[in-house]
């Protein structure tokens, strides 16, 4: 599609991202001594603190070390012994380090083995030792003020619109869950079921008004111009995005309906229709959530509807640490009973909820298709770790959906006081969301 | 329709119930003395804290106190002085007790004046000093554990099935949220609805079992016996409720698909494909939540599916005084944070929230209206006090669900590694739920 090519900004610094991205010295192929026997007993217990996955070792020198539970069905290859002891000490942390400065090797399907693991340790983790629960613990995510908001949005949605361009949907480059109605949907129908789902959710109608917290590439906001002729205003903090979005809004004669702002959306101003915001709560902080609240009260019309989207939890859980460091800083996904705060603290009535869980899953598997089809041209923008962490970040993603350790929430509410509700779900599924012929 | 009457329990004793309604002395109609100038400013005091609520005083020597913000919409008499110092000392629960004495008359109709008190007070309360927040609590609901569950449900549930009979839908006497696809329908459509609105969700299929933790008149397990082809085991502790449930199910030729089984919820025995609760979870307890929790995991198969559907609260609060000493000992309906507690206590994934406060309006002024038509019969009954005090119940919950102070959830979830999830939640919606000719 045409607008794929729009806007191709200047890619940024290769050394400031691999700065980011990864931290340890690289160690790989320097000839090594031989495995100890106290390392051999050190890996069964690691795989056995693990929960016993279907996992064998080979060793720096060569060495082969099967699980003693099941056949294995993945090989992981350690290329030094010094990689052993960061595993042992922080595997949350390391794993992700080591894979992407090649240290750490896998032979099998890389979504597979982290689902196999994430599975193997969910369960094994309620028997851990307190010691061991709180030697590999995760962290608290770092603030999420407005200065370090800006900081933590630019590492991650600042790589490059060229960069995301490789691997997300042609048509709106959206980088959220999409909805897959039918299993056999592409991503290019998912991603326009997404917005159109969204859209019959908050019940637009033409003329109303919209405020989105945290655009992206500004896919919805042009969607919802286009389809349901409403004024939008969407904020963003990402440069990037931001002049993508202005771009394409131009280029699609939408800048009429479309205001895209550059500001934190704790600085959102007027009071609206409706209320959206898709994929950025995971950014916000749970410090935040009565301020969000308050802020949702104060922009939403007497009878307006609010929708925010977001990846969460069954329960209550810090981000895995490697993710949060070296991915999304500040990162939090909550559970529904912590998303809540955001509900009760206004006393908003929550009218809908739903899980797309399985839906992000699918999401991820098509981008990380994509992504693999032109990881060499992301290693020539970037640098070959930068693709080993993005591929892990991505093969993760897809494990923790199937696993069930993230979830995906849409969750609709209005004021406490509205009674303008709709009299059911039932118009939300009237007719296919997805288009025809994309 | 036939079933209504196959099954006519002999009445309770009617000074059980009175007991049970009313402990107020009867004071009403006594000649009484002129009100005092400090008792006017009582009043007016009482309407300022309420919020100023469009309601006039007539006192008990025929004087009338106006309003100071807005006109009156209706009249509230009290009969005698020391009506208005119960009023002023506890209104929550002397509200109830002197208009069911009638020592407080009104004037308009009263599911109209109770939503206006309660979206006054609702916005007044933010306001009140500490100390009468402290006078005016509402205290925590009684105990439920399982002796004292028997007393609670026996108080309510068994008041007798004729009585029921009288003002719940014929077809499957359902004391329960309807659902109303089309706002015209009929409370015998919307209660259907709402048990095929039920089964769509719990996707069952022929042949497949199901277990129901309190099953009120039987109604559910019957509907899916006959339309789904499942086996389902009914949970419950109202006698009169499962006399009447066994006798349909025999009568209507299901009692070898449907088993109602005398007990307590909380000894379930046994794993099922679809766990369900309609209208129990009220009843439960906060502090059984994580009982609940344990249970519903032992008692769903791998992939199978539970349907909580209860009352409920935009956030933590005590029921009102009166409806937990008075008619529903023992109740607290649960915000959805708190609700979550049962789904993150056993690592449970929700899938779906449907919040249908406006179709508990809705249902609640078809019971009125049947129960206005019959409420000769009620009193000839029980008597005078008992048929004040339900339309009471019924008129104050009318305003409650219409005023937002309550919520009616269905929520979904499953086993939190469940992937046999449904691709969407457009198969519930694919044709109408509402039954023809009803």
């Amino acid at each position: 599609m045409a607008q794929s090519t729009a806007h191709k900004p200047e890619l940024p610094d290769k050394e400031e991202h691999r700065a980011h991205v990864l931290s340890l010295p690289l160690e790989r192929g320097q000839s090594d001594r031989e495995p100890h026997s106290y390392e051999r007993w050190l890996i069964h217990k690691l795989m056995r603190m693990a929960g016993s996955p279907p996992i064998r070792f080979r060793l720096w020198n060569g060495d082969v070390i099967e699980p003693e539970v099941q056949d294995a069905r993945f090989t992981l290859h350690l290329t030094d012994h010094k990689a052993l002891y960061s595993l042992v000490a922080n595997p949350n942390l390391a794993f992700g380090d080591l894979y992407a400065a090649g240290r750490l090797e896998i032979d099998g399907d890389l979504p597979d083995l982290m689902e196999s693991l994430y599975r193997a340790v969910h369960a094994a983790r309620q028997k851990w030792p307190r010691w061991l629960d709180a030697l590999w613990r995760n962290h608290n995510p770092r603030a999420t003020g407005i200065s370090e908001a800006k900081e933590n949005i630019h590492h991650h949605y600042d790589l490059g619109n060229a960069f995301y361009q490789l691997w997300l949907d042609e048509a709106e480059m959206q980088y959220t869950c999409a909805y897959y109605e039918q299993a056999d949907n592409t991503l290019e129908q998912a991603q326009l079921a997404k917005l159109e789902h969204v859209c019959r959710k908050l019940r637009l109608k033409p003329g109303m008004t919209v405020v989105e917290a945290g655009c992206g590439w500004g896919g919805l906001a042009r969607y919802m111009a286009r389809h349901y002729g409403v004024k939008v205003h969407s904020y963003n903090i990402s440069l990037e995005q931001l002049a993508y979005a202005r771009a394409e809004a131009e280029r699609q004669g939408l800048d009429n309906l479309v205001t895209y702002v550059e500001d934190d959306y704790r600085n959102i101003e007027g009071q609206y229709d409706a209320f959206v915001s898709i994929g950025m709560l995971e950014h916000v902080g749970k410090d935040n959530y009565p301020a969000l609240s308050e802020l949702i009260k104060r922009s939403l019309k007497p009878n307006g509807i609010a929708l925010l989207h977001s990846i969460g939890r069954n329960r209550p859980m810090l981000m895995n640490a490697w993710i949060e460091k070296r991915i999304f800083p500040g990162a939090y996904p909550p559970s529904i009973g912590e998303f809540m705060e955001i509900c009760e603290h206004s006393d908003f009535s929550v009218l809908d909820v739903e899980n797309l869980r399985l839906h992000y899953a699918q999401t991820l598997t098509h981008w990380m298709d994509n992504f693999t089809a032109n990881q060499d041209q992301v290693t020539e923008m970037y640098d070959e770790h930068f693709t080993r962490a993005w591929r892990l970040y991505l093969a993760g993603s897809i494990a923790a959906f199937r696993a069930g350790s993230l979830q995906l929430f849409q969750v609709v509410f209005t004021h406490g006081d509205n009674n303008q509700l709709p009299q059911s779900r039932q118009e939300l599924y009237t007719f296919t969301a997805t288009p025809e012929g994309v």
